[in-house]
């Protein structure tokens, strides 16, 4: 598969510089890149790696001087980055599957599929499921009964999608994600040490063994359009509502939603981040890798959290947060100095003390 | 499936007040339950939004006014939240498997299948494995050879169970969860950096690159009665004894289990917890999520964590849990209170500095 | 399967003591130890138990005294942690799969199997697929189309293997890995909020809700010689180039490694770990259970990092780091007591002011 830059320049809507019949077979970066590859050179700073490479095509951003670095054509892009996800997106060869139903797959005769859905070796498909036209469901998945995907699903191998899950148009999932395992909500005969603690800021009181009673979860998972969910990532069912998660929103790898969560629009979790069960977040937030979110929290529109963040208390909207607890990220700046200046800090207080001999006496 | 509310009242035995015959398909929160909902508004400050819904029932606390609520019938419960546990359990439709054992189920003629065992397609059940009565196998599964489950057995789709694992009645597992896969265990042919750093508390000494030697996993995993894992959570086999967890333990989704670990009974463990490798738990522990618990610890009983607690030395019985280094929650609090007036002492601290000129000179 | 502990001892290259002939069919704990077991008894204070267990051999430190302990005959090693590595893998019994290519596996008609090949049950093998010699591919695989894998591959069951994935010689890889999933890259039409609040350090600028588009990844995975991947973890293909890991590498469960990481030779990465997009480890870094590293970052040769620790910004060869965010271990242990000591200095500070009347006059 091979395309001439003006053919991609003209699929993207960017501008066109030099010799249009060029034609690439893939992009590289500027050193790295061959004869039939396009350099992807975004930034004026990695540019200058374009004379290490043999790259006869570059995209560049919108006011390159592309013929002082010798080239002899270029695609020129005012946000470079944003035209990347065009342009990767003609370039994709994709995870390979075959086409059309395997036979092996074990497709319940209730289930219905749409147009052009292909179904991978090995995946079972479950009573009364509905599945969008042009899906493709990878090998060694399974859908549960009930369960309504929308159009053009892209489903890796592996994917396990829980009894009664509705999800919504151009949805994604990388290999071995889980949507709609059962919530994690036990609770016990009488009121259990960790309620305790929790009213009290950390005193348990009395402590009397008890055994843990399952919240079975009677709820399901619903997720909208155009989302995605990484590897290995987990969303749980909700117990008597349902989990939500709205349009345009994507999840990493080895990401954790629990039961009863409700996600906005248009947001980002990062891998490995943790949302406990019934918190809300509102549209736009991004929370860094690693991110853990407590139970029962609203975390405004537009948070951002960094790499790690702990959050223990709810967050108004627009916030950009940082550390454990989360504060915000100027706080969190301004404190973090303040402990690396602490070892001094105690040296000076000692110095005052022994200026001041009769401190404990006066005061 | 219906019920009236007199039969849940019966079947749970607590308190019905009014129609019992009042028939019910499922619950809902106040203000979305319809007229076919039981609405469950465990406190007073749920039941404002019953007027919201067209719930003729609720579940309600021990002495609530219903009949000011507007309501036809209800069912009255001393602790609602744990009422909800055997309501739950009563309504669950669950994961919709096929009953029986499906032909394309690869199943060593060695296996041993109690009673009204149902196994899933494309499941493996390697030689010698022996099922409990009741189990319920999903599709995709593997159990390696040897291991041994207990009587009613749950496991979803596309659970791995390895060799020789031993695990007692009633278990639970979410789909993708690994248990049995070899422990993380590495060596060098001389003493390590890490080893030396961890001697000297962060002097790694001389650095020579050593390969890293393969200490295979020689035990197994040993699970108790009515334990529980959730999806894509890995309890490792131990190096020479066994990993084992106690009866009642369990843990959410993607939680890491290391291998030699041992686990007492009644312990939670929430989502993406991680207990490294040698580590007691004792019975009754809760660690909140992310929380990570070091390796070659103990930990007492009924220790409570707060969520992304990193635990780095020995925690007696009964302690409240928070932060990194973990700390009792009341000192944690009392420290996190002080870092956010740091700032504030440094220009206090600077004051004084400057009423005190001589203090350098006295010291 | 037994073995005279002569047969170990030599095959190990370790001095044996005592009755050479005495076999053994298994390893134990001292206190744990049956006639047929090997003890393991690695320092002093674990000989003290062999008199709680009936072992009649033991594995010792070099210049132990067996007589003395009642033991019939031992194996000496000069480091016993060391010879376990050895003595491990003549004991392990493996996963237990069945030999040879079950009927039921999907392999395509191009791929290309070595000598002594054996496939497990339910396993898909793409088109253009290369397994090396002697390599066991367990149950419910999936190996994408043009991905190749060295001789004497070890693969658990459920292992994931993406397209075009380059991967060494002697590869092991626990259940549920996922090697050569998409990456996680998304892009605004213009500046984003997250790419503003990194620029500031954290002030978001003015809010636009814009949705994500999606950057494909084109490139692809290559993992060197003698790696270990651990259960359920997940390494992510490249955007533009190849995420790579050397040689000798070993990942625990549950691992997230992001796209563009390039992690080098002899890296420890413990259970947990993140390392977000585009970062490279050097050679022998070692990364405690927990650890996250953030994107863009370069972590030089023979870093160690202790458990969770959140590691922000670049770190230099040869560090010890702790903590969030990542200092080094020493200034680590400093600044925690400082923490624990501070209540203590405001009331000293605040007894200082009450001497010094006059600090903010003269100031």
């Amino acid at each position: 598969m091979s395309h001439s830059i003006g053919e991609i320049a003209q699929a993207l809507g960017l501008q066109l510089a030099g010799d249009a019949s060029i034609r690439i077979k893939a992009v590289a970066e500027p050193g790295d890149a061959g004869t039939d590859d396009l350099a992807l050179a975004m930034k004026p700073d990695f540019a200058a790696d374009l004379s290490k490479g043999a790259a006869r095509a570059a995209m560049l951003w919108a006011d390159a001087d592309w013929q002082a670095m010798g080239l002899e054509g270029a695609i020129l892009a005012p946000r470079p980055r944003h035209a990347l996800a065009g342009l990767s997106r003609m370039l994709d060869r994709g995870p390979g599957f075959e086409p059309g139903i395997h036979p092996s797959a074990v497709i319940h005769e209730t289930a219905v599929l749409g147009a052009d859905v292909s179904v991978g070796p090995f995946t079972v498909i479950g009573r009364d499921v509905r599945i969008g036209a042009g899906s493709v469901i990878g090998p060694q998945c399974h859908i549960g009964e009930g369960s309504v995907l929308g159009v053009q699903a892209e489903l890796r191998d592996g994917v396990r999608i829980g009894a009664r899950i509705t999800i919504g148009d151009r949805f994604i999932s990388q290999p071995g994600a889980v949507i709609g395992a059962d919530g994690f909500s036990f609770v016990t005969p009488e009121q259990s040490a960790v309620e305790r603690a929790r009213d009290s800021l950390g005193d348990q009181g009395e402590i009397s063994a008890q055994a843990w009673a399952r919240i079975h979860s009677l709820g399901a998972v619903t997720i909208g359009d155009d989302c995605e969910v990484g590897a290995n990532s987990c969303i749980d069912r909700g117990t008597v509502r349902e989990t939500k998660i709205g349009n345009g929103t994507k999840l990493d790898n080895l990401v954790q939603v629990g039961h009863n969560v409700v996600i906005g629009d248009s947001c980002l979790l990062c891998a490995q981040v943790g949302v406990a069960g019934s918190t809300r977040l509102g549209n736009n937030v991004v929370l860094g890798g690693q991110t853990g979110v407590g139970d029962n929290l609203t975390i405004g529109d537009n948070v951002i959290t960094g790499g790690g963040t702990k959050v223990l208390s709810k967050v108004p909207s627009g916030r950009v947060m940082l550390g454990y607890p989360a504060v915000q990220m100027q706080k969190h700046i301004e404190i973090y100095k303040a402990m690396r200046r602490l070892p001094r800090l105690f040296s000076d207080v000692a110095a005052l003390q022994k200026s001041v001999p009769k401190a404990d006496e006066n005061s």
